[in-house]
């Protein structure tokens, strides 16, 4: 049966390239999503699928029920844009100013309604259900995927899968790995209060310049010094701003920003923890105060040994062994995480770079763009996905 | 023959109101002179002097002769305003929006105005010459001072004595000491320059923001560890800015700005030199470059001894023992110190402070004022040294 | 036939624990073994094996070959003992003060001539042979390992099999894993050389304390900012001396001693060369010179995939599943590591941990000991992987 | 009368060598003086002087009671000696193993004793007294100036003098000046507690190294940052011991020293508060705790004008202007300092450098002497101080 869902899906291949360079003309930013989840709810409804609107906010999520009982395997796409100019020169370029597909939703989305098309079709045949989740807001914090999660969508499921683009990645490659494949992501806002006065007088001041240098410093140590070397740790200091234009006026305080990537939990906190005490002492020690916010972004997104063991194997049908790459996971991140924190599952990652397309570029540059082949490698890979895991010849 | 003198001065104070005000109403930004040193050319003109204009650029020079011969003392006023919006709420605000006097040097002029006025009255008596310096741009590095003892102002001279009130000093009280008067001031801008990358990749990159953190208390060693004590010294990093609203990108690079204040010129060269190293070795040990630009401001002032301890011989008589302050000098900067590198000399400060006419704020603050009677405090100043100077009676 | 090999092996109990508590009341330092490799030599010879003796130095190789032609299969065992002064209170304690067995390579030897007896009466059944590598000096760098193998000692064999008792893992236990096992271990030494003189007048010296300090401070980055997390690393500044009983006296230097920890040996070179810059560039900034040297250790040891999983199914069969550990690799160092640079192999640890028994204590403690009963699981984990091996049913 | 007395004293210049010599032979250590006071007493006796022994515990006080009515000068000379081993080859080299006058107190006390009996032997022409202050334990705080004070030594004196010989200054110099001659110098202890490991394992410790790397750089903002420059400060860590042999554990703790030299008490005060805000706040950062303590010395030295002028006349009178330095204060230690804190006075430096007779070694060296010639100079300056306090022509 594989093999003519997947004769199906490459005659849609037209129409999955009109879906996307409609979206990827018309993109809306994340918690601002209005057309975009119509048309894809419009489109899910005529394929005769139950389809809910306004899920966890703006998600969508339809059911396809197979013509015999078993299990529930759901499939997930994002659709929600980001805040950047397009810069490419192609017909499909964005038409709305500062609004851009940047990171491939839209690419994903397409593939996921190509998806429910040929299984629609197919339902008969199905033993078990496909749940579509076509979620809103994975760009920004605190994302769409909890929401949804909180209002039901993995209600009666059994596995969850879902797909990233990867302009890094040749086209005709998938990457997963078992266990993590992308880090925690947290920010942080320091200010550092001190005293301001005259430059030549630092001794009537708290001189917050020496103690934020100071606390920069410190804080390597939590990497260097902390944190078992076996957990994979980043922490970046990557803004220190304090004073401007002055030579000779000692500032009242310095403001530093930075990222912590992390995958386990309790390492994640104990950062925080060390963040919070380093702060604290290193303010103190100089005579003055500080602030210090940490910003939760998404956990770290943990594949199931046996879902991701799946993806390999479907995809190295599909593809060949050679294609499917061990993810070297990096340090990005995801909310497609808060799914795999309820519900086996696995993330994996299919190739779009395409050097003939100038399709080079990565995410979030004002000129990415992938090969929209990707689409059907995508959704051969859900469909085998799907198949295998309701055990379907 | 000082006490008639005296009484002439007082009774030219209305005048002198009036000459201020004109030019509190009318200030000029330093090396943008042009109505001031005019006006100033035509007051000096009309008491017979002999007055040239345009001296090293736009400073105005008139001489003396006394009836008898004698020595040669030099007076000085500077006359220059400041990029300062007049905030005061009185008649004579600047009518120059954004421009100010904000550092009293209305006052030093006027002043000095009615010493040339009175000592014209007495010049049979004088065995001697006197030289009014009326000196531009005192604010702004690299002065007038320096041009226009290059264009001859201080040919002749034997002694130069100069006048600054106080705002933070009472009314009647007078301030100087022997030696070091006012500190050298130096500026410098360091631009580190690393390489950028994504924050959750630091060993792809070179963190110019921890090697910033390293240079600002690298630098702490300069005075902590290798500058004797005996001398006073000022080192400040009065800004650090790298970064900015971003959490996740590791910038190319960060800039520094910062002060130096010294006395003695082999300890202001060891400084810079020591700058210098720290600031390459550091930029050499995290992989990148630097770029360290020291910008040379007045030297300190030195006032001679004979000189200074006159000016506070003068003083005692004219308001009294308790009024003579001892100076304790501050990290201040003048360039009059360029006419004591060439003549003896003594630079001193003159109270202008009054809270029953909120005189109370700070040099260069928008609201600055002083008492105007601190004009004849400093007019009987220089009278007096000058008659004292010229041995006159 | 496994079976009937272990009914042997624990026949041979009672002679494996005088084999062993002779070796432990009479140990010999590395390098310094003369009455060990003799008896050992002397066994296996009795056992009518090809024994060459002084390989490499004071190494014991002996070949049993099989009745049948097949692949060769070597297992290494090693036996020096340590400069720790045995404070056991047992009737085999050490009889040489100041020289110990407190890492258990006693038991390593015991054990493995308990399998060149068992394996000798039934070499006719074997296809292919078997190579005993009793090793000397694994505790001392450069160590035995190298020079052994240098002089032919994996000539001609297939694959190589080491195994370590644990005194932290309980008696039953067996853990290995694929790919690295132990960490590369290098030492450092800094000694940095500023300018000795009064502690009042730093200005006049170069204090190697301050740069000492920042030299522990600029070498965390190496951890915290120019290692990819991926890779597993630790260094630590462990000693720092410069000073003593002196409070007024700045010194002349400061000596500072550490170790590096890693795995791959393009990280371990990557370390050393930034420290060596991060060394270099300190000391220039202070003016003074350093001295850096770094003592290579073993490198990482490497278990090949193949035969770390043959380690994980022969300990499965034998002690049941749950008894077999994924090795979290840890941190020490192995001079088997160069066994594994040429051969494929497996190196692994089998429990000795016993409460009862006061078998509690670390590797190279003054009371280590393990249960001797370790040595038959040892000797049957040997015997498995041989017979599995060469392929014997 | 001053000259006769000077003939006097130059007649006495064997019996001072005599004197000298013997103390040099058998110097006696900081409170263990016995024979020292003793022949002090005896020969003070001799001259009819009114003598209290046991003062504040060893010190000898003789009183003068000149002829007429006048005010009281009290002069100082102290008399303990060095733990440090004689390595002159001379006749008058210490007899007593590992103790020496390695810093002139035996010349102090001798020109004393000369002083004594000039002066007793024209007591009739003084109108006043002197007061003969024989110090013990200058050397080691808390010194016996203190507990002499405290004893009643100054009571009834109006003025008190003290000299030091000087091997630095050329025989016949003399430097003083007004206000600080001296400074305070105290001694630091810190001992940060960590938690020791494994030198792989660092997560698991807490590590004394790096943060008493830490500390020594967070101290250096005291003098960069804390203290005005207008002071003279400064902050040695001048011992820094952690670790030794070790190249693989991390230890418990490190231990630091160190000195901190001010002049106000203020200062002082200030700097101690900082290096325990500072310690305590650096170990709490860390995890760990911290012991600091500070052991007061001698305070700094503080010359009343009219004194110190008074010194540099009666100095220029006797040698030469030229040969009268304004002594640039250092930071050297002395407890002369309390008896300044209770009565006006002056401390002076007295040169006894002289290259051909190998007197050129720093104070405290194994090889110090001077010019037993300073005896007479430092007797002379007593005298000439005398006769103008008690204003004797």
């Amino acid at each position: 049966m594989k093999n003519s869902l997947f004769e199906k899906l490459e005659a849609l291949y037209p129409e999955l390239v009109s879906l996307r360079r409609d979206m990827h003309m018309y993109p809306e930013l994340s918690f601002q999503e209005v057309d975009t989840p119509r048309k894809i709810a419009d489109y899910l409804t005529k394929l005769g699928l139950e389809v809910r609107t306004g899920v966890g906010g703006r998600g969508v999520v339809a059911t396809l029920r197979g013509g015999k009982p078993g299990k529930t395997v759901a499939l997930r796409a994002d659709f929600d844009a980001l805040p950047i100019q397009d810069e490419k020169d192609v017909p499909y370029k964005s038409r709305i100013p500062g609004v851009m597909h940047a990171c491939g939703h839209d690419i994903h989305t397409a593939a996921l309604l190509g998806v429910a098309t040929v299984l629609s079709e197919a339902k008969d045949a199905l033993a078990g259900n496909v749940v579509f989740l076509h979620q809103f807001a994975e760009e920004v914090i605190p994302g769409g995927a909890k929401p949804m999660i909180e209002d039901g969508c993995l209600e009666g499921v059994d596995a969850v899968y879902g797909a990233h683009v990867a302009s890094e990645a040749p086209l005709g490659t998938v990457g997963t790995g078992v266990g993590y494949v992308t880090s925690a992501c947290d920010s942080f806002d320091i200010v550092l209060y001190g005293k301001g006065g005259h430059g030549a007088m630092p001794h009537a001041t708290i001189d917050p310049v020496v103690a934020g240098s100071q606390l920069v410093l410190n804080l390597q140590q939590i990497i260097s010094r902390r944190i078992d070397t076996k957990y994979r740790t980043v922490l970046t200091v990557s803004s220190f701003v304090g004073g401007g234009e002055t030579y000779n006026v000692i500032q009242d305080k310095v403001s530093l920003k930075g990222t912590v990537r992390t995958f386990e939990e309790d390492v994640r906190k104990k950062i925080e923890q060390e963040i919070a005490l380093i702060t604290r002492t290193t303010a103190e020690q100089a005579g003055g105060t500080a602030e210090f916010t940490l910003t939760t972004g998404y956990p770290a997104t943990w594949n199931h040994e046996e879902d991701a063991l799946r993806v390999k194997k479907v995809a190295g049908a599909i593809f060949g062994e050679e294609k499917v790459l061990t993810h070297e996971y990096g340090m990005g991140s995801e909310d497609f995480a808060y799914y795999l924190q309820h519900k086996p599952g696995a993330f994996f990652f299919v190739g779009g770079r395409n050097p003939e397309l100038n399709a080079i570029y990565p995410h979030h540059h004002p000129k990415f763009d992938v090969d929209e082949r990707s689409m059907l490698n995508i959704g051969k890979l859900f469909i085998g996905i799907v198949l295998d895991y309701l055990a379907v010849e």
